[in-house]
């Protein structure tokens, strides 16, 4: 398996009938990189629903003889153009990258739930997911307070415009939001985050906590607080992607990263797995071949 | 305390102000008597959220020197007209009732989530809840299916016009409904509720398990399932439990009850609390006081 679903790159061939892209242009490919066109998912333009999605790396592409897939941590990938997302020449390449999947995940919940100016957004985890939301919501006119775990990432988080930064969410009791995104990884009680939503408030999950330590709410305590919805928001497709980066690119909106090479990646992987990572990294695959 | 929040009568008396209801007119009173009558919640017709709502029993009387409301296990009650709901003249007391709570249960979710001619809806356990969702359902134009736990209420389900009836949420794989409601008292995974949504469906949950039980579920299958929503609902403000009202009778659609005499609670109580209780009783006060 070769991973990899942040991919930011240069188009360096392009097949007879393609109609998209010409050598030279500045690409990105998410998370998918083919799916069934036909479905009710495809129609509504959230291809990653499709039963046929192709994701980027360890799946099964089912329209080329059910072969793995191979992903971005590579020098070249060949990509269906429909799936392919257009980069103004102008944009940074590497920080270009991570919005395909960071920048997607909490861009497409801020506009399914019509976050706009004067909303208030809560940002439940503030790592590479939770860094973007913040950025998004502030450019959409939000307010938005960060919900962490501990105060080590609060002067970051009110460097980067969150108006209100809580160690606990417990202490964010009458902050009544209007929306909050959930990037935690780890188990959580969803019921102390219902609580501190505004009446109508909407609590949209996007961060993965492991499969075997599921989320636990108590029944009463949903009913309790009714008018106020939660949801599941995966990536997003193809439409809104194109959409979500060319915001970032008129905001000017871009993960915090370290760009590195593939010589790296044991001492970045050390570091993700101990808590120990800013954000997000960048391989640069140029460099880390030539090298 | 006296319980009872499904309530029908006559009015007796009416104070000097009274201008909605006189002597005579028939009435009934739901779950709350009254509410602050200014917050968000009660400006938007959904006074069962208010902070001060005043439910019919078991609850202080914010308005009234925080004294405790007394229920409708009694041969009176005295309650603020607006929030009485008008009963038609023609309509059977003892089978209005039991829609001021199990009526406008299932009714508000129907219409919170749209449904109409042709939708297609689940009804997760066959109760005092279930039976008037399923009738609701039906009334609003909704192939309907009915999930319960076993055959015992199949026979019951299809005779009232469900058109699938599974005695296990995993033999519903493929029903692609757009909106299941939960009236399941007892714990389980939601997952597995989620699966049988359709693309874009919604699961409310009305039926309250144990606190001390939370429901469970893993927020990867909450991802991956996106685009579906999960609510609770709280039965429904004063304008729509009349509206479920006006709608009940113009449709014909009441309960399946056993009336009762004060003498048979025991008995009633026995059955409830030994899975034995067919859908609804409703105590007959005017007998149980002569008697």
């Amino acid at each position: 398996m070769i991973p990899g679903h942040e991919i930011a790159g240069v188009v360096k061939e392009v097949g007879a009938q393609a109609r998209r892209f010409k050598v030279g242009d500045k690409v990105g490919v998410g998370c998918f990189v083919n799916s069934c066109k036909e479905c009710a998912p495809c129609s509504d333009h959230h291809e990653q629903f499709c039963k046929k999605a192709v994701f980027t790396y360890d799946c099964k592409d089912y329209f080329h003889n059910d072969e793995p897939h191979m992903g971005g941590y590579s020098n070249c990938i060949v990509v269906d153009e429909d799936y392919i997302i257009r980069v103004p020449h102008d944009a940074p390449l590497e920080k270009v990258a991570p919005l395909l999947c960071a920048g997607i995940t909490t861009y497409s919940p801020l506009k399914f739930s019509s976050v706009k100016e004067g909303s208030k957004v809560g940002i439940a985890g503030f790592g590479g997911l939770g860094h973007m939301g913040l950025k998004y919501a502030l450019a959409m006119g939000a307010e938005v307070s960060v919900i962490g775990r501990s105060e080590a990432k609060k002067e970051m988080a009110l460097k980067m415009g969150a108006k209100h930064y809580y160690s606990d969410v417990k202490d964010a009791k009458g902050a009544n939001l209007d929306l909050i995104i959930s990037t935690i990884p780890t188990p959580y009680n969803m019921a102390d985050y219902l609580n501190v939503l505004a009446y109508g408030g909407e609590f949209a999950i996007v961060g993965l906590p492991p499969r075997d330590k599921p989320i636990t709410l108590s029944a009463s305590n949903f009913v309790w607080h009714a008018n106020k919805k939660v949801y599941g928001s995966l990536i997003g497709g193809i439409k809104e992607t194109q959409e979500m980066l060319d915001f970032s690119v008129l905001h000017n909106i871009y993960p915090e990263i370290e760009l590195v090479t593939g010589k790296d990646i044991d001492r970045v992987y050390y570091d993700l797995t101990h808590s120990n990572a800013q954000f997000r990294h960048v391989i640069d695959m140029k460099k880390s071949f030539s090298s």
